[in-house]
């Protein structure tokens, strides 16, 4: 009895946990939280699928990229796909952070075409880019977040720490760079990238980060 | 033995509740049955977020209200934001029904930025707008079908039964009215209200209800 | 001890079957995936909800129609609605594939409004319609796949595996015909229909299939 009562218990807090967006971490990344893709390397653009000829926004922002801050819902195609083997994105945060941890994610095994175009070694670095003048000392210097290669046997989410290095540091802004890929010789799909971490406290920062 | 299937029947049960909708209850004022927002108090035009500058529909109510006629699938800011801590929206439901309860949502503690938006102390009423000959000797008539507390600390989707007072009276229409929220000075949030109940047997209806 | 692991196991997988796409298996049906629908029997426009009222897309297939090839998400009203209780709809597929199962699904029980438009007896074939030259010898060869009925009482989801008759023939296109409905005299909806199998091996398809 007191077994059942567990089972029910785990069965609750996963389902919470998946409900919340899979993880139940808060994403600064997210595209309906104000995120959004600034500049990216050159995209895929497939002859098949007419929805790859949408045309561009901003600055040479194709509307696709929203996709990779947007969660994915165990749908293939809901990627944004970039030319080649190696590229990247970058991402203007929702607002300014201390990162945590970056979260990458890709199309479930059980259910993906095919999975070769999964970016494989990555890194992601940040930087505040300002805006904010009691910030902006800091403008301009570029912290290394994290190194990671994505690995197609373990889950499709897959979380890294941020490295201690890059300390407590402020960033708003972070790119994504790929530099290879799971073998797919014409493109690379990123379903999501998710960037953890939380919200400078305005009165501890002060003294300290001057 | 027993016992795994008994694990394995608890998780299939509450995996299905899940994915129908989170509750497993059918949903009146949902807008892909029908349901629509036809008023509402002064929404909440943040500077951020290009998303917020789209224009109103008709009888000038903002296409975003509908997000609070939609699911939320735990994404953060998949909701209808109001001006203040007081204001109102009036629901058009897909069709007349009796009504037994109503569910508010927020988005879940775990990936929220902020939840000082969401709504505190909350009233439904409902009655029968009509347009239907056969129940319009009740147009008119307003029912006060729930007064409750948004609690932060409970489950996201809450659920309140329809007062005893309200009988079982036919509404095809409810009203939603927050008096506070908690803590935000700028807006309120509601990510999703729902209106449970059942349709009236035209049969038995006749003669009890002139 | 060894119990937990095992409860909390299988929760796991459960809940990683439902975040990919419900059941764990590749759709070539998946409009996200390339599929569309190139032709359907009469659609029901609907008085009520003026999402009814897009107008068609190319060859006169309405809008609406892609909603058959997309996740319903437990959502009452994503479904493609046609006139009458009988009917049918082709669709063509991401690629060309060795069918093995197809799933047809309907909103759950416990979310639905009304579920007499639910398709009964139904019937899918297939077929190759080319424009690849090395398969065309095989086009126009239409193969029987699967004849089935839908029961409300099951879970909403059901596979029917494709007949043995049909052995490893190589299709890229399929036709859904229903001859009867759970009783609407109006109109029938299809929620989602899936087409799971796998794509042909070059190499051993050659020498196998002439
Ligand atoms: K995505
Ligand atoms: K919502
Ligand atoms: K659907």
């Amino acid at each position: 009895n007191d077994i059942r009562a567990y089972a029910r218990d785990v069965v609750l807090k996963e389902i919470e946990k998946h409900a919340a967006d899979g993880l139940g971490r808060v994403d600064y990344a997210l595209a309906s939280g104000g995120a959004v893709v600034v500049k990216h390397s050159e995209p895929y653009l497939a002859g098949k699928g007419s929805n790859w000829f949408v045309m561009s926004g901003r600055n040479g922002v194709r509307n696709e990229a929203e996709k990779m801050l947007k969660p994915s819902f165990g749908e293939p195609g809901q990627c944004f796909a970039l030319k080649g083997s190696s590229g990247f994105v970058e991402i203007r945060l929702r607002t300014a952070i201390i990162p945590e941890a970056i979260t990458l994610e890709h199309v479930a095994k059980s259910v993906a075409f095919d999975r070769s175009s999964a970016p494989k070694n990555c890194r992601v670095s940040g930087w505040l880019e300002g805006q904010n003048i009691e910030w902006s000392y800091d403008a301009g210097k570029m912290f290394l977040l994290a190194e990671f290669s994505y690995d197609l046997e373990k889950s499709n989410a897959q979380t890294f720490n941020v490295l201690d290095s890059a300390g407590s540091s402020i960033i708003d802004t972070v790119r994504f760079d790929f530099t290879s890929n799971h073998e797919s010789p014409s493109h690379t799909c990123i379903y999501r990238l998710r960037v953890h971490g939380h919200e400078p406290d305005s009165v501890s920062m002060m003294p300290v980060q001057s």
